[in-house]
């Protein structure tokens, strides 16, 4: 089972106020780049993997989605998603994404923000969201960069002329990080770029399109904060689609 | 035009020396890696675009490519092929890859090798050599990793508790990057890996393999100095296919 430190009450109150968590989808800077990578929404059966509070699936319906399922490892979350959202449309489960289990051709899109890098075995999860969607659908997700989980100890630094600069080591050793990010010891795991477009090759993904995110100048004059997101990434998108070829 | 700095006689000299020039393939520590993305090479019509010494024309045709042709900007590269190749199944020929021409479905594979990152126009390049495959032609090449190209000044730190780690900075920052490297002002161009993913997949190819090069354990006994890749790749693969569909 993955660690659920959605479920520790000093992240789960650290999350909470976090832009994202007070805002929804606008408190994300990466959100646009995100939704551009969606295909229209009006009548598919969308599934969320890591949900959340739900704001991406109440958007999704409020798109026209045919239907709407969210799911999560956090009771705490989930709670908390329920509470927000009326739509009979929208349902929301527990699952734990190491071991989920989803019928086949299901889904039409299946969208995850944020989550995949907490999952270990990535690509027993990959078949399984392959198997799950519908010929021709669609996989759209964002996940911690591997520039950014490579390190053993992530920081900046600044060097003797003055620059700051991001710590890179370890890109090769995949596997576990733990760091203090709202909690102590978080689990996360961390692969290189090829071994995760490896992944969604082998699980017969096509990759479509491959977004290391940085901000926009809007961006930055609105968050002066995310120029460090132009020096090192901290987020990667991808959109794949279920391959109709072998 | 792109810069030739390889006709530079102190870059050549200098270049002259590495390993990958004296041993040819088995000089690069990374060709097990890229030679295993290679297909079956028999009966192939092959393009070598940045050819160099020839080293890979050769070991193509003696695999029984049906043709090889290798293109190079220097003239000093190519004399130098020129010289070290008798077989007549082999053809060298100046182009700059800024410019190129080429017949449109001539070729089974092309392949490059760490020729790309001079490239100012790497989708109209790549437009070029998608025109001239076959239909499920290959594209196999190697670039340098968009971590190792993207710092403003590259280089190594220190940290205060003794830990050696890459200095990364600008990733965002796409263009030119001027380093000295066996000559004084070598020109490259940074990308990011999803700006080049995705130039490969405007140009209609599928990806099928990435890969950040990185030494394996045998590598490592072999040349300690490799060490320096495990904390960040200097070299990306990448195998893609000219896909049958649209």
């Amino acid at each position: 089972m993955a660690q659920n430190i959605y479920d520790n009450p000093d992240f789960f109150d650290g999350y909470s106020q976090l832009p994202r968590s007070r805002e929804g989808l606008d408190g994300a800077p990466e959100w646009p780049a995100l939704r551009a990578m969606l295909p229209r929404l009006q009548g598919l059966r969308i599934l969320d993997l890591g949900c959340g509070y739900g704001w991406f699936c109440r958007w999704a319906q409020a798109q026209g989605a045919a239907s709407v399922l969210g799911l999560d490892l956090s009771t705490l979350m989930l709670d908390r998603a329920r509470a927000m959202t009326t739509d009979p449309g929208i349902a929301y489960e527990q699952a734990d994404l190491e071991q989920l289990d989803l019928s086949r051709h299901t889904f039409d899109l299946i969208y995850s923000s944020l989550a995949f890098h907490y999952v270990r075995d990535l690509p027993q999860l990959l078949r399984v969201i392959r198997a799950a969607l519908a010929p021709g659908g669609r996989l759209v997700f964002s996940i911690e960069h591997p520039i950014y989980m490579a390190s053993m100890q992530p920081g900046w630094l600044t060097t003797e002329d003055g620059r700051r600069v991001w710590a890179l080591d370890s890109y090769q050793i995949e596997g576990k990080r733990e760091t203090d990010w709202l909690a102590k010891g978080v689990v996360k795991y961390h692969r290189t770029m090829g071994t995760l477009i490896n992944a969604l090759i082998a699980a017969r993904f096509a990759v479509q399109r491959v977004e290391d995110w940085g901000p926009t100048e809007a961006d930055l004059a609105r968050q002066p904060t995310l120029a460090e997101e132009v020096d090192r990434p901290m987020m990667l998108l991808i959109r794949a689609e279920a391959a109709l070829r072998p």
